[in-house]
Order: structure tokens, then sequence, then C-alpha cells
């Protein structure tokens, strides 16, 4: 069997991540600021990040909480907001771990249909006609995960009206915003939200690098110093190591550079991989994501991807399938991860998918 | 007022942490490793420092979990072992946040006397012969915070016995065990338990510095990866770029010149601290610790340590109170961390606590 090519990981390859420009901040690090770097801090993060944070999404710094990567932010955020019988709305599908975290916590979890433009909000507005009470809607606004949509400018305001009108707390969860290589950007909903309802989340693992480990969170003072409380209580203060190497990394303009990199490198492997679908694999239906690292793929009703997947094993290919991110249905559909893979590895990997899909047809 | 000086916080002053050394670690975790140090890993940590925590310990692989910080490690293993009710017997006194962590995940919590040899284990047994049936006993052996008292042998073998026969599980929380600078270093409860009955906890922060946020669970495989599962839920991997400056440092030999430093600068400061007190505040009972951070200072019955703290904040001397380590009681006591201050701060802020003393009483 051929080395397996994985389309299943979310995680950007070593040559699109700046080891030398890490490098090189972990040095300044230690140099500039060696009393913050190795002490302990507190739990709103290493201050110079913090306030870095806050000046990219004009905020005050008290809004912001620097955590050791997004997900423990998201554990804190469902800490303090879900308890046992909370109605949670989430994408469908969405995020697995976003899925199983809520679980894990005995949310009353309502999947609300994903369309290329974004959660439908009418599906959404029709629950809360019928009278679901969501305490929290969990949304990833760009370039989701696991479809690649991105939630257009008229959905963004019309969660925000919802959530006002109905009194749930928007979770957007944002960490490919950076990584958008074609079209034009979108406001956050943090940044437009008028009645403090959004808690936004992000994190340098996809401008940075995933074994960093620094995420955060802005939101309203209130809530962000109810979640430092929990933070201190679990941890004392993050990685103050990580963080330090992070805000030096931004200060210096190496992320600018970094970002460059991903982006010309991403754009170019959806180019092969909707090429090569066209032509090994032309029945796949997608739409081609504008950023991040995922691509969602729909494959003719009927095809079992279950059965696909033990194929395209044998063939030396991994992906995730559909149904690990819904409650149910999507037996036909997977994701496609291009952010660990180079073009060369697109091209074999989806040879693979379509005599996968061939073998099992 | 004059500049505060702390003893109050358990943290190493700056000159006591190898900047340099780390710097160098740093550099050295990006050019080796590359992959390893940026890419997630798994909640089980970084693969070369797992296997070196394992070698020190003379355990296996499996047997190891590396985490963000112990405290993490300890929020994992309460999350696993004490459910609402659970009976716990901790040390009295003991670590506050453990304290604080227990309570919040509603424990029954028994604080059992710790006197200069350990816990009393006469007490324990009394209570365990009354009923108690304990899922946990947090045992801190060496140079315990807050009191710097080191648990005895005899009291290490009678602890395993009583945990084997009512059937708890020992967490041996031991952050300071390579930090002794006089006298013989005895074996851990781990290394000696037959039973599968010890969870041990370590800490790099204070070998390594507190910033860095490396800690660790060694215990029973199943046990491990059960904790491991609850890690990969909440963070999917650890701070890989944290870990891999810690192996560097480790495996470079760094670790041992960085922790001959500490230990000298840490005798002479108790040393000083023994000294200022016999000449300053000869009515303060305490036993000199043998190593870590703490000194536990028990003044003459009725002396009111709530006024001292206030009385000692207005000449700029900050300290934490007995109390805040305990349920009841310990209202003549408080803790010293000569940890974060030099010797001339010792001598000047020794001066400041007995004119502080003086004036309440």
């Amino acid at each position: 069997m051929p080395d397996t090519i994985s389309f299943a990981r979310g995680a950007p390859s070593l040559d699109i991540v700046d080891v030398d420009g890490l490098k090189a901040a972990a040095v300044r690090a230690f140099e500039n600021d060696p009393g913050g770097t190795t002490a302990y801090g507190t739990a709103v993060g290493y201050v110079p990040l913090r306030k870095w944070i806050a000046e990219k999404h004009g905020v005050d710094v008290d809004q912001v909480l620097v955590t050791n990567g997004s997900m423990q932010a998201d554990a804190f955020l469902f800490e303090l907001l879900v308890q046992p019988g909370d109605h949670v709305i989430v994408e469908k599908p969405t995020y697995d771990r976003t899925l199983l975290n809520l679980r894990g916590r005995g949310a009353e979890i309502h999947m609300v249909e994903l369309q290329p433009d974004g959660i439908s909000t009418d599906a959404l507005e029709a629950l809360l006609h019928e009278g679901v009470r969501p305490t929290l809607a969990h949304i990833i606004p760009n370039f989701q995960n696991p479809a690649g949509y991105t939630l257009s400018q008229a959905k963004r305001d019309r969660l925000l009206e919802l959530a006002a009108e109905f009194g749930f707390v928007i979770f957007e969860d944002d960490p490919y915003i950076d990584i958008r290589f074609t079209g034009e950007p979108l406001p956050t909903m943090l940044s437009q939200d008028q009645s403090d309802r959004v808690i936004y989340a992000s994190s340098f693992s996809k401008t940075v690098c995933p074994g960093i480990r620094v995420g955060y969170l802005v939101g309203p003072k209130a809530r962000i110093a109810e979640i430092q409380k929990l933070a201190t209580n679990t941890y004392i203060s993050p990685n103050m190591v990580a963080q330090s190497i992070v805000y030096e990394f931004c200060a210096s303009g190496a992320m600018a550079g970094a970002v460059a990199t991903v982006k010309t490198a991403l754009a170019a492997r959806v180019a092969a991989l909707t090429a090569a679908l066209e032509r090994e694999l032309p029945q796949a239906k997608y739409h081609a994501p504008e950023g991040g690292y995922f691509m969602w793929v729909e494959l003719p009703a009927g095809t079992d991807v279950a059965k696909v997947f033990d194929a395209a094993a044998e063939r030396g290919l991994a992906f995730v399938k559909g149904t690990d991110f819904l409650l149910e249905g999507g037996e036909n559909t997977l994701r496609i991860a291009y952010s660990g893979v180079n073009e060369a590895e697109i091209e074999e990997g989806v040879k693979r998918l379509a005599a996968a899909v061939t073998a099992c047809s």
C-alpha cells in the first residue's frame, strides 16, 4: 500500500509554517521580556498580546481573555453558559468536537441547516417561533468547519436581530477569518453587536501554528470577567512563553508574511482540488471555499460513504465522514481538509478517492 | 510607603530563572524538531518529553500524561475521580487552590492534621475506622505548600498500606521534589506503590519556569488513558512549543545547572529568613524547610494575623494568612514564601513583619 495521504487532519503542512519566524520570535520573547515571559501571569493572558488583540478588534482590553488554545476557551464558555437541559443551536453539519462537548454537558442540541451562505436563519426563526429558547447559538461564520461555507452579510444581520429579540448568546467561533484567499471579508458579528449578545473566539493556530496553542475570547466585560475566574481556578495563568512568542511574532510583522504564505498555498490547493474533482469525480457536488481549510463534498444520493471510507483506507487515503459532523443523516457526504497536503498529494488523493467511490458503486 | 516586598507569591525571582538556557532551548526546539514543535500533538503531550519523564520515574510511557501545567492535571484528575458528595482527604493546612477546586466539585472535605513529618496517619486511620470512605487523599509529600514540611518514610509506607486497605487513591502532588537543598531525598510513594493506588503529579514550574506551564501525571495505565480522553476533549493537545522547549532544556543538561542555581539560592534565603526571625521576631515558631518555596510561621496564640496582615500591608509587606489554607482555625499563622525575594528583601521584610506584629499587640 502506498503512503497514506490525509484529507482528514485540519492542520497546516509544515512547509506553510514560518518556523524561522517563530524561532526568531522566541529569541526576542526571552530577550525583550524575560520576566513576563517566564513568570506566572494572570488568567487574562500575556498583557501585551491581550492589548494587541484588543486593538485588532477595536475593543477594550477588559473584553479580551487569551487562553491555551480556542478549544479551552470554548470549554470555559460552555462551562459558564451551558447547563444540562439548556437548548443550544448549532449548524448542521458542525465541528465534531463542539458537538461532543455540548453533548457532554447535557445540552439539548438543535442542528439548523447550513446553506452555502450560512445557517438557515429561516429555519432558526421557525424553531424560535415554535417556542425553543436557546441559551446559545454556535456559529462558525467564515469557511466553516466542516463545510467551508461563509455566512452572508444579510444572515449576520438577521442572527443579531434574532439574538436580541429572543435573548440568546451568539458564540461566533472564528478561527479561520484571517485565512481568506478570495472574495471580500465581511465584518464580524462582534463588531456589529449593539446589545452585548456576541462572544467571539479566535485562535493563532491557523496563522502562527497549532502547536503554540494560543486562542482567545472577546466579549462583554462582565462575561469575560466571569470566564477569567474559571480560568484562574483551572490553571492560574495560561502559557506565558507561548503567548509572548505569539506577541513577538505579531508585533514584528512576521504575521503578515506568514498569513500571505498560507493564503497563497491554500488558494492553489483549492484550485488543484476542484480541478482534480472535475476530472476524476465529476458526480461530486461542492462549493469551492473562499478561505480556510475545508471543503464539503456530497456524493450522489445512495452512495455509502462509510464503505467509501474503508475502500479509501485500503488505497491509502484518509478523510472524515460527513456523519461525524451530524447527529443523523449525511451518509453520502465527506469533509476534505486540503490544509495539510500539497498539490501533488491532492491530485493523487482525489484519484484514490475516485477509485474508492468506483469500487463501492 | 516603601516598595512592597512580597512574601506572598510562590514563584521564583527572575535571577534564579535560566533565561539564557531557555532561549537556547527554544532555538533548538524549532531547529531540531520543527514539525513536532509546531503541529498539533495528541493529548499525551510531546512524545520525547513524555519519554524523558517516564525514564526519570522508571515507568512505562503509557503511564505518563504531560499537561498544560500541573493545575490542569489536577483539574482533569478531580473531574475523573471526585463527584459531588465524595469524601476527600486533604492536609491541614493545604494548598488553597486545591481546597477551592475540591469545594467547587462538591466534595466532602476532611482536613487531617499536618505535622512536621507529614500528615497524621493516626488521625487519618481514626477517621477511616469511624467509617469515612474517601475516594482520594491529596498529599503534598515534599516541602508542602503552605507548611514546608516533608512526609517521613514511615508515614509514606503507612499511607500506602491504608490506601490499599481502604481502597482510596493517593494523589501524590509533588511539584517541589527536585528543589531539596538539604537532607536526604525520600522515594516517592509512586515508586513504592504495589497496588496501583498512587497517581503522581509534578511540574516544571519550579525547575524550568512557571510561565512555561508544563506539568504531568504518572499513574496506572488505565487511569492515564481515561484522563487522556478528558484532555483530548478539552484541548486536543497541550502546548507542543512549550513542551518541546522543556524537552530540549532537560535533554541538554541545562536543567541540572538550573536546579543547582535554584537550590543554592533558596538555601541561602532560608538561612537569611530564619536568622532574621530569630533576631526580629523570636516569638515566632517554625520548622526550617529542607527544600521548596514556603515556610509556615506560628505566632503566639491570640495573635490576630488578619490584623497583622493589614498592618504589614501598610508597611509594604505582603504575605498569605494561614486561614487561607484552612477551613477553620489558624488565626495566628501565616505562610512565608521566600522563593521570590532576595536576602536583602528577606531581612527588610522580616523587620516590617516584626513591626506589624508589635503594632498589633
